[in-house]
């Protein structure tokens, strides 16, 4: 019998890489598993080894404490791999392919699911539309931060690497479909990015640099990134993009700086609710001021893709709306301007495919844009701290010696 | 020299029908009047006998005292008119023309009309993108709740109905293409209501009727209109919609006792910051009261559409934050469900002609749904305070005697 | 062991009730069955036993000898049923539901599917994209007029409705969702029929009419319906529509005649290949009369949606070129109006949900529409034989007594 | 009083640089004016000196002699100038601005403009919707091969370079703005070319190549280009397509040499009436060869852009079909394979904006991958001739010095 490895959430600020269970086409109770989940046939599933599983920021939200997830959690969401075995109920995956798996989870049965938005998928969560590996709140599907994971309608979710050699030459761009290369490109569309856009990202980590880069390959004619770290907006820059350091002032002015105008065409929210103030108040949270940003600097007209993060509940957050998950915005601001405001998860699915494309015939260096590292899967750790301290890196795990680390 | 009468707003609570200057085709000063826009010529313009021109509660926020809107503004921007003279700039458009005005005055000419986005033209309104008829901080244009208007650009603006006699037995109808009807139906585009739909339209003034109407007409399976006055309500149910109280309870559970489900699939806030809570709170303005209740009934993967108003400063306003245009939104809650939102004016020229055409052949009745009634120019303040009361009636004044009024 | 009667084509001109195989839950071997779907197993499939099933236009293409349709081929696409058995992997669909059929077959897992472009499946039909139930080259898959058929792929396929005793009482609107009303919409929706449009529908056969009725629930200001034909052209009068009798002359000067102007502002081919002049040409077939029409009357800019059938090859059109599916077509006509085309057969689970609710909330009463009437399965052939021979109506089998025929 | 010299169509293969009359803000009679536009009055008109004017394909149709131009017609319809007077009426466009003319005049007044669809403004041209400068049937404006030009309603069709100095800088880029980048890349979006894509274009002269450079802006994975042309074949490998030489074979077998695979996503047809057959039938014309070859190449569920021209009537064509406008088009292969088809001339204000700030911003090059050469306006013959006989070049008229070519 095979083992398993992988990286489970201790308490605030800990993960611990453990023996796990290795996966079988049921999902057992543990952890955050929501009971009526618990001995869910999985007959449609893969169980793949993983090949690549990268730590992601939301994650961290879970990690740093201010999320209700229970100690003993399997994490992660992000993972590529191969398919080691296959449920009865498979018929299109085969044993032996690369394949991407998208971090929501969806049944390509229900009516969210056939109009292509699987974000919201109605039957994988008993709690409500929408779910993930590893996440709390999120059904209880096990993580995918460990050596093999079960990936549940696995025909409808894979995406299948058309040349395995030609694919693994590319990895560690492929990994970044899985989430965050679509979750930014999902964050440009909706604000409308294309052609000749001008773009104003906010947040430099590896969401917003993934959305830069989407930018670019939809066309847009500048992108400005904004941030208050100085080594991610240094990265960003390695890319061609234009960057303000918003702790310097009012993002207006930095942008006028660089474009000559106040506003942009575009903007993707790529922070979330733990956002941060700019110029002097850059130090305090303030959940609000990205939208709020965003509404300053974008054209009357323009739309803002907002894939970051907000939640119902803040536990942590500074002020007590923010704890229900309300935030004190300038909407007048917004209607003044014809504002459109698109929210939620990525639909992974939608995007995958065509991004893997660009990937392949090299019309983007995704690995390159998030400054992506391999990490050996019991290092899970120190990954985890270094992101959270800010290193302007896009952290990969190793779990079974395919990217080489071991 | 013809004379010319208007409604005058005089300050808080009052307006009057005063003797007001004959337009010509220039800009002239007087209240309200962008400085950038005086003298400025209007070759491009046309003269219009008003044949009909409406109330608005967007003109309510002015008399309410809720504005910066000055003594002596000339009120109204819901114009429908005879041509009866043309700037030398006008080609198109004829003397003796039965015209629709958009209230949204533009320019045809910049890089927004070009795009369809009328409602935020950049040439009109020196202070920022957008415009309207007599309405404070758009630029100073004359309003039309007179005898006889002036509208610029004329040849882009207009819409002419094509026979004459047949838009007049229809003229309580298309007096609403001007704006309500227009602004409801962008409300239900915005929000995705389709064919099948269920809709939840918050508001059951001119607006939130007419957004009903409009939903009907794109094939909405079910319109549930909510509001607290239950004179409107019943107009709302006298066209077939259901409707809700939302002084009664938690408006997704009466939307359950409705539709046997606690969501819809589209949201319309016809509503805007005037809003007021629900249930226990109804008594009390409560300004994010309708964007929280839209996030709350709308399902997953659904649109709201915002014409309401909402604005950048609202000295008025019962708390700090709102008098900033600031509302304490739950956003992490439509996050959650992947909802879009879009804001702003309409831009009534991408629909007028399409709802012309639906009304001439008898698809609709939006005079009937609104509850139109005419009334003499010189009632106007009649008018101004029932609908300020809160009668389930839309009021279209006759300045010239062609709605048989006088 | 329960039997199984079904309608069996015979050669030209002949169908027959016959005894066939109760369905498994896999594809036997049979007449038009492709090889390489011999023996496919279906356990994501369920078996319905039929509740109405419908006869269509395109079973008349076989039937009249226009295929290569063999001997002993079970007809039949139109689909609604009662579920009776589903297979080990079926998870969401159960005994006892009410379902309608989508008649084009889908896997779901395909990258087809996953777009929604469900009408060119990759994976049912190993010839080509797309099948359906019954049909000559679509891989087999055993008709549905008969007591008890077979659909793959349940969970996907199936559209369940809501509550069994209301579907039943509508359920002779509610059969015309397995195609022919989602067909009519489509071309609508693709034709970019809207509030306001003034629509030309070329053919009243029953997706003619079904076109119709879906361009009124568009909110269409003018819907004009052609054919030669005229007790189907009376049906169409019958709710609503202007109709014009295409052998009176050019289809533009009576379309004057109706409108005051030549051309129409979206235009529906609900003919096909199988089309006839106009005119004094109205006697004999000219495949692309009704393409030609469209662009004629079809104002610049507008869209003509082609869900009438044209076929790759006909052995028995009236010329060689036309025998190899090549038409003659005033193509530069088109070019000049800039019109766009959409062609092929509806992605039916793209619509029927939302027309499902609109029958169940009499937004639409498609069944009157396009005149259904129940016929015994045992009287199959006749009503092929008075479908062939104009009837304005449309023939809905009733295997199992659901119906009330029997 | 100032010259003028332009470019003069002589009869069939012949054109002369001739001296011509100034523009003024009126519509003078001459060779192909339309009686109705005789005398129009343009107050609302610019007086462009040209900086730049380039040699179409379509001016060709002309040359050649298989249209209906009249001797002593001005050509020329892709210009690129500066204002040197204005109308009247014109209130935005200032003297000295540099400015994109589109090809297709517009009046943005009528319904179609304000839809977009400046492709069929309905006002400029008395004979039907559409009009260019320069051109048969198209009502009869002035060229625009010359020193200076007449440009009408020069607020709405004027697109003005932000920075003239900088414009400068890119001129040779920024003239392929007034057709043939905006047409090739409406090719290109109308086909759904997107990130990802696989792409085939037919034909790789300059508009081709064109909307080769704009697929791959869009995000294309792989452009592939036929032609039979090697010059230009080699052309469009220089800046990174991959090509296919039609007259080697069936375009599919070519294609899946390069793909792997015999389908492309998207097609467009940048050749129009005037194809050649393909393989052993390169030689000879056959109108409908590449619309055949887009659908057999195109996978199912793909779209086929449009642009190059198909004429309603083709008195030089091969056959009596074809010189109606009639094409033998393998229709039935488009049916099922649900092909999409987009016809028409770009709308080129739709797009000229984005495309004139990817220039600006240098994300493409424009005037490098169509091979664009300067020559004196005195010797357009010259690239008449070597353009017709199928030189790899855009040939850019320079009439006032403003390229360096005198």
């Amino acid at each position: 019998m095979t083992g398993n490895r992988g990286v489970v959430y201790q308490g605030p600020g800990e993960v611990e890489v453990q023996d796990i269970a290795y996966p079988e086409f049921e999902l057992k109770d543990g952890p955050g598993v929501n009971p009526a989940n618990v001995g869910r046939k999985v007959p449609h599933g893969a169980i793949v080894e993983v090949v690549a599983t990268n730590i992601c920021g939301s994650d961290q939200h879970m990690v740093r404490g201010r999320t209700t997830a229970p100690q003993g959690l399997v994490l992660g969401h992000e993972i590529t791999g191969k398919v080691v075995e296959t449920g009865p109920g498979v018929e299109f995956v085969r044993e032996g392919d690369l394949v991407s798996v998208p971090f929501n989870i969806s049944c390509g049965r229900c009516r969210n699911c056939k109009a292509r938005r699987t974000e919201i998928c109605l039957s994988v969560n008993p709690d409500r539309p929408g779910s993930a590996y590893g996440y709390v709140d999120m059904g209880g599907w096990v993580g995918g931060q460990a050596q093999y994971a079960l990936v549940p309608y696995a025909d409808w979710n894979l995406l299948v690497f058309p040349d395995r050699d030609r694919a693994m030459d590319k990895i560690m761009d492929l990994t970044m479909l899985s989430d965050i290369f679509p979750t930014g490109y999902h964050g440009c569309v909706t604000a409308g990015v294309g052609v000749g856009s001008t773009v104003y990202i906010a947040g430099a980590g590896p969401v917003g640099l993934a959305a830069a880069a989407a930018a670019q390959l939809l066309g847009a004619a500048v992108v400005v990134v904004g941030d208050l770290n100085s080594e991610r907006l240094a990265q960003a820059r390695g890319f061609g993009c234009e960057t303000v350091d918003i702790s310097e002032g009012d993002p207006a002015d930095l942008i006028e700086e660089v474009l000559g105008t106040r506003e942009v065409d575009c903007a993707v929210d790529a922070v979330g609710f733990e956002a941060h103030g700019t110029g002097q108040d850059a130090g305090q949270e303030a959940p609000a001021s990205v939208l709020n940003t965003a509404m300053d600097v974008t054209r009357a007209g323009g739309s803002v893709g907002i894939p970051g993060l907000y939640v119902t509940g803040d536990p942590g957050a500074s002020d007590d709306a923010a704890k229900e998950g309300s935030l004190s915005i300038r909407f007048g601001l917004g209607w003044a301007k014809s504002h459109a405001f698109f929210t939620g998860q990525c639909p992974t699915m939608k995007y995958h495919r065509e991004l893997m494309m660009a990937i392949l015939h090299e019309k983007v260096h995704i690995a390159e844009a998030v400054n992506a590292v391999a990490l050996p899967l019991e290092e899970a750790a120190r990954g985890y701290q270094e992101f959270d301290r800010g290193a302007a890196k896009k952290y990969v795990l190793d779990p079974n010696g395919y990217l080489g680390t071991g």
